[in-house]
């Protein structure tokens, strides 16, 4: 790259490196089942739902922009640590201690200031704890949910996953919208009943 | 999709139809030259570059919020219009009509008041004449010079293009921020000297 002050050099080199992003892929199959869906994608969908979904936040005057910032940085550690697919109970044992690997160098290729506002963001969104925080995770849970319905539940049913883990899983939406958690449990309903998703166990 | 109050209903309808942005290529090259970006990827490229680029716009107080969801929505027309490459100059010609016929049918699957809001927000955004308008289409030249250095300028050497097309593709750049338009004028400078971009013509 050419030369440049070293703060742009630097905030160039991110935006480069976090170019990988689109070839980290994701278990969520595109809505015409084509292929799966990639973590750029899947984040560029998530932000838009959070402009579009935001009258149903039950917690009034979330900062929306920190919401978004939020989204788009969400997944970046996928570039080093992988996607860790939802129901893949085994490789959930190390996820978090890869994924602070990730967010250690990732965010240290930063100018500190803005390493540092990233690197709060991204733990912000993991302690779920902040309004906004619960707003993200509720979006990052119903995303997916939207895109198997279109596709007969092929990630579901090519995995052998079952409504009551699925219920466990999307059950985060409810601590920030009681409206879309409504909407979610209602789909995950009606995918028993066409058949796209297996009933929880007897 | 599940039964839901009518207003929801729609706003999911349109979230599971731009999910075939996901599918709309673009010219530019991923930066390890494998296959080309799609306009989703580029939209959440952009979002985030916005966030860490924002101290160089020269115009102080932007709403980023606004700047963010425009570049989350600029593209989405191209679901029905197509991505038009930079320097064709006859696909050009309908570009405007084929956009405004797709704004017209995407927008107007939302509920009205956002459609209405997301709306006035792409017509902002191509008119160029607010700060907000003007940062974000800086960083939609700004993104895809930053992707064709690392791929040896694979895409403009595929296309023939020279450095003054690039130079005028990019000097809205310099509406916005005078310091990210010296560094984009050095990247071009650079791409020609080591190869990457054809000079001028004489």
């Amino acid at each position: 790259m050419a030369e440049a002050p070293d703060r742009l050099a630097e905030q160039v080199r991110f935006i480069v490196e976090i170019d990988k992003l689109k070839h980290v892929l994701r278990q969520t199959w595109l809505t015409d089942g084509s292929r799966r869906e990639n973590d750029a994608e899947h984040s560029w969908h998530m932000a838009l739902m959070a402009v579009l979904l935001r009258e149903y936040a039950d917690e009034a005057g979330l900062d929306l922009f920190r919401v978004l910032t939020m989204l788009l940085v969400h997944d970046l550690v996928e570039i080093d640590a992988g996607d860790t697919f939802a129901y893949d109970e085994a490789g959930h044992g190390d996820k978090a201690e890869r994924e602070r690997r990730a967010a250690d160098r990732l965010f240290r290729l930063l100018p500190s200031d803005q390493g540092r506002e990233l690197r709060a963001l991204w733990d912000e969104f993991e302690a779920r704890e902040t309004p906004e925080a619960r707003y993200a995770a509720a979006l990052d849970r119903l995303q997916p949910l939207l895109l198997h319905m279109p596709t007969e539940g092929k990630c579901w049913r090519s995995h052998g996953v079952t409504a009551d883990q699925v219920l466990e899983r999307c059950s985060p939406i409810g601590d920030s919208s009681s409206a879309l958690w409504a909407y979610a449990q209602r789909l995950i309903r009606e995918a028993v009943e066409r058949g796209y998703l297996a009933p929880a166990p007897e």
